[in-house]
């Protein structure tokens, strides 16, 4: 064997921040705060983030340790987002819609040493804060300015002043872990994701080649979350191509959000299918001018028909993804192929009701239960496993690893097909599959066929325990007309699943409950109905 | 520190290679053959592919061996171009323009093992042969597929078929050396830049983030020669996104490639400027439809005015790069900025002449002859050194390594200009600049100046010797009138050049003697004419 003679420049995010300052220097970042808007260009992003990253070093953040953030979608988050990986900490962006005792866990699990907070999450911090075990330090980003230090805290204006903007920033290998990202944990105590300098590069740049391309002529709305799988990277691949940011804050209502693109002119959307349909509803609403939008991407849970045939209303085309904290989150894109340009409109929004090939350097594999692979037939389904470079090799600090992980694949508990231009679809949650007599039906099949009637809001089916086939389904369905009844919706089933995949019953609720990232969580729904068959059943 | 646990997942033209079979099976690769038009898929190139990478292996092609070619760009070299880095062979694409004694130079300083070579290129091997020391096997490549094995040759088809396509590809480190190029070696014997799998993919990454991306909805004329710098990257990087390939065969000639845009409804066009240059005047004459194409590019020489103004004549947009084989080829890419939309059309072809910002993970800085760096500010000069991960970090084998790196940079030999937003403009080669009475004048500055002039064919401006200011300008002018005059020419640069600029006189000649790769051949210019002032001044 033989090694190239090349240069061993490591792929670190200090290399993206370096460019989006000496690169793109005049594009924008757009805050929405509490009085108002916040403008400023990438250039001061990279002024102010060496300050922040010089004064956490003065407080004497070591290289590894990590930096907490309990905050909303802003131009401080986003400094933050830099400042703590370039200089070799790590990022660990806190979900702080989880339940308090489980953010107790996720902090004291990570030992975070410093953490950053909006002041109007502030109070939530507060209240868990004598559970947490190593935080050293708190620093609140207040949007009106006028945070007086209380409890100890630092105000983030006054810290970031007591930095010096002519840092040096360390040479990095691009094996340093620079974000920590946990899972929902729905199945459990959240799980922790460490990712390095390189995987988030190389999923940038594999997010740039998917054919969803962003340029410095786009504005993107920053509606994921920034403590959900780092924002799905849009944050860190800003110096790729220098596109701007328009970051929503705390107003992350759909009315909201939808006149943010009308105001901003943003030119890419981005976001859960929930959040999506609620900007369209927002948007025939209120009327707003979405004319600017080129393109929107969903991802998190799966794009229906009915999102599909909204936005093209719009003149917006949708398009989905798929991924998982433990994919970075990325893991394929649904563009449509050239050779699909001569298929019929249906066969098209079939294509799209999949989540896409794999991007560059992510493999994909379907293996049924035995562990034998299946084939690419777009008919054959089994677990989806995956592998690349911005997939996790382990959980951090984590003794149920081995569940997860098979000969070097990561098993993502999703069942899936894969077609043979490698389209993979969704077809379930291996746990959320209804057993039924030893077949399998998928509850997501089932909700998205109940849910293409205009009277269902929204539908989640689930295993409902039986006594002789051991699992049903149950629709758990929310309408917007009381005429709906259990009939027309079963009715409407017939001829578009098989028969034996029908339903056994329905219940009518007022909302589906989610989880912390905005998903129908299933587990709740399991406890509070799963019964209901063998109370119902004759 | 700390290391984050993503998966080590190696970058690897392996990983392309599989990607183009698995998820681009139906896309078209075309090439012109003697007796017509070759089609077929990348679903067939990648069973062809591996059949030949097994014949290699069973002749014992060893992972690290060189494998030359002396090939057109055909759908054959594109199968060696991916059977032998992918068996963890190294890839030694051969100029066969060079002269017979550097080719038997770099052949015997390669090592090569095995050589593919084109029927049409035979006869030039077999000359050289009895002095290449390394070689143990000669496979022709022949379009009339009637090639009787002589001189114990072995005919392309037949080996193949002697291979079988069920191979297990090895499992290769990502720094493991893919290919090797050699500078076309105009200071001198031509140097050896060995790339990795890494450089070759982060390079196809990089030049996908630029702004000029490819997808599956192109078909790219690969006229850039497959023995020039990996043909610029282009066959590499198909897997990342699908695009079709249209190889010209051994028909190069501007007419026939205009030929080619038009019946194969090429979308992506890219090559040096002469080449340009000559599909422009082609499609003039010829009057071909070249209205499928979107996107031009030029790289090896600078962009003219002229060349612009033609193809903006055409429809065509048209913009530059820059690399050198050192840099695999592409550092930076000229697209324009967002910003620029407003810009009338004068200062966006002033833009359009520079050679664009670095890509993504490519820095650049510019430096005094005592290595001070200067500021980015579009008019101070220095030589350009660059650094970066598809950048050499030493020539293979190689005892003038020194004189080329500084401080971890390669020394380009380039004297440029950086502006504010970072776009590089090249002056002159540092051996090219005229020095007189010590100070410097660009020859290119000249040459772009002249070449402005449409009575010009092209000019060649060099240092001749000066008896008071050691050199001074002389020009070498080619020109379609023959009323054109010294006069003339020199009243064209006044005002547009400073008067000292001014060359001293002008010579017409028939032809401007080229380089192995198109450039023109000063080195060759200043031996016969260098001292023409010596003998015409008073």
């Amino acid at each position: 064997m033989l090694d190239g003679l090349m240069m061993e420049t490591p792929l670190t995010l200090t290399h993206l921040f370096w460019r989006m300052g000496r690169y793109f220097p005049g594009q924008q970042v757009i805050t929405k705060t509490a009085d108002g808007t916040h403008r400023y260009t990438l250039a001061d992003h990279g002024i102010r983030t060496t300050r922040l990253a010089s004064a956490l070093q003065r407080i004497g953040v070591q290289p590894g340790e990590r930096v907490a953030t309990l905050g909303w979608n802003s131009y401080r988050h986003f400094e933050v987002y830099f400042a703590v990986p370039c200089m070799g900490a790590v990022l660990h962006t806190v979900n702080f819609r989880l339940h308090p005792e489980q953010i107790i866990h996720v902090m004291n699990h990570a030992e975070d040493a410093v953490v950053f907070v909006d002041a109007t999450i502030y109070p939530l911090l507060a209240k868990i804060r004598p559970a947490l075990k190593t935080v050293r330090e708190i620093i609140v980003m207040d949007d009106l300015g006028n945070w007086a230090d209380q409890d100890g805290t630092l105000e983030y204006e006054a810290f970031l002043e007591g930095g010096h903007s002519d840092l040096a920033w360390p040479a990095l290998p691009e094996n340093t872990a620079a974000g920590l990202c946990y899972t929902s944990g729905t199945t459990g105590l959240p799980k922790a994701c460490l990712y390095s300098h390189r995987s988030l590069v190389l999923h940038g740049l594999g997010v740039g080649t998917s054919g969803v391309t962003l340029t410095d002529r786009d504005r993107v709305l920053s509606i994921v979350p920034m403590f959900h799988v780092n924002a799905w990277g849009f944050p860190f691949a800003v110096g790729l191509t220098g596109y701007e940011l328009v970051f929503p804050g705390r107003f992350m209502q759909p009315t909201d959000l939808a006149g943010l693109i009308e105001s901003e002119k943003v030119t890419y959307i981005a976001g859960v299918p929930t959040i999506m349909a609620g900007i369209y509803q927002a948007v025939k609403a209120q009327g707003n001018d979405v004319s600017s939008v080129r393109q929107a991407t969903v991802g998190g849970s799966a794009l229906s028909r009915s999102l599909i045939e909204g936005f093209d209303g719009l003149g917006i085309p949708i398009l989905q993804g798929w991924g998982m904290t433990e994919t970075s989150p990325v893991a394929s894109i649904g563009v449509l192929r050239a050779q699909m340009d001569a298929w019929s409109d249906e066969e098209r929004i079939n294509r799209r009701l999949k989540q896409g090939p794999a991007l560059p350097f992510v493999e994909m594999r379907i293996v049924d239960e035995e562990g034998r692979e299946q084939p690419w037939d777009g008919v054959s389904s089994g677990e989806l496993q995956v592998r690349g470079p911005w997939v996790i090799r382990a959980y951090y600090n984590e003794p149920r690893n081995a569940e997860s992980f098979a000969d070097g694949w990561f098993r993502t508990g999703d069942v899936a097909t894969i077609d043979p231009l490698g389209y993979v679809h969704l077809v379930d949650r291996v746990k959320d599959l209804v057993k039924s007599g030893g077949e399998w039906i998928s509850s997501v099949d089932l909700e998205n066929a109940i849910m293409h009637n205009p009277k269902v809001v929204e539908a989640a089916v689930i295993a409902a325990n039986h006594p002789k086939w051991t699992e049903r389904p149950l629709a758990c369905v929310v309408r917007n007309d009381p005429t709906l009844t259990r009939e027309e919706i079963l009715d409407g089933l017939r001829g578009v699943v098989a028969d034996w995949w029908l339903p056994d019953d329905v219940v009518f609720l007022d909302e589906i409950p989610k989880t912390s990232v905005g998903k129908f969580d299933k587990k709740l729904l399991r406890e509070r109905h799963g019964d209901h068959l063998l109370k119902t059943e004759p």
